[in-house]
């Protein structure tokens, strides 16, 4: 951040009176530019026994596979989010979602929060962010090329807990950069 | 948003190509500025069977009482958040942080994420943003000065799980706004 949003000026970086950290600071308007972490929001779309997946078409991580997932918007609801995701980038309608994977991710200033949802029927397709979108046994999951750490510790657990039944939150750090 | 915080420029409003929804836009440098929900994090501190509330000394909601919560800063986890902000807010240090209650509210682009936390000392006071910091009782809550439906509705199910000792994470809409 090099200017002021609100007024054009050039801001300043320092600490200001009764904070305790640096902040962008426009000394012309007195307007404090606060950031904040960002949520990715997605989905674990099931059909039977089938885990749908994405071949990311963009970067970063082209050409990997992810479960749909992407920033949250103003206005929606964490579900919400992770809905449209999974309707952007696979062209598919996902029912009965519930919470299952949080991660922070601090040094990307990202926390993930991705659902267990239902495909209701298999139609699904490449949205504009997607090469291709199709469904996987447990047994040809692309475990080497998987896109992110989310994605690969979000199916682990699911294998695993698929076989008990019973799937509670989880919540996990992140504190390594994605490798590439 | 009235000016592009990396050239100065002034930004517009408008749907870039390939995306569907409206951004500011700066029409200079071509730097689209994306807006994103806000996660705001928080604790519920325990001694004993005893619950510490802050009275708020800022606004909004100042005077009413409320969960030590705020808004997440760059290079966190959630936990930290937390932690953080019941130092902050209740000069208070707590251990044993698990994942509770979770509200999307849309309405201003917030998600609440408040931990069940364990206070080993009943140590604490007020900090900058607080009038008073006490340990209730169940049966001395305030329930009429509470500050956000996120600190009620959080407290409601804590002294019901509390019966059970099963504290399942609950997702939650709250889709109204503040009642002043």
């Amino acid at each position: 951040m090099k200017y002021c949003a609100q007024c054009g000026k050039p801001v300043e970086h320092f600490t200001p009176a009764g904070d305790n950290r640096p902040r962008y600071v426009c000394s012309h308007c007195q307007t404090i530019h606060y950031q904040n972490p960002k949520i990715v929001a997605g989905c674990l779309p099931a059909y039977k026994e089938l885990i749908l997946l994405c071949r990311r078409a963009i970067e970063p991580r082209k050409g990997f596979w992810t479960l749909p997932a992407g920033f949250m918007e103003l206005g929606e609801t964490t579900l919400q989010a992770a809905q449209r995701e999974t309707w952007e980038e696979a062209l598919a309608t996902v029912e009965q979602l519930e919470l299952y994977t949080i991660f922070n991710l601090p040094h990307i200033s990202q926390v993930y929060m991705i659902f267990r949802a239902q495909l209701e029927e298999p139609n699904f397709g490449p949205g504009d962010e997607s090469h291709e979108v199709q469904l996987f046994h447990e047994t040809d999951i692309p475990w080497q090329q998987l896109a992110f750490p989310t994605i690969e510790k979000t199916l682990r657990h699911y294998f695993v807990d698929r076989q008990s039944g019973n799937f509670p939150v989880r919540v996990e750090d992140i504190t390594q950069p994605i490798k590439k």
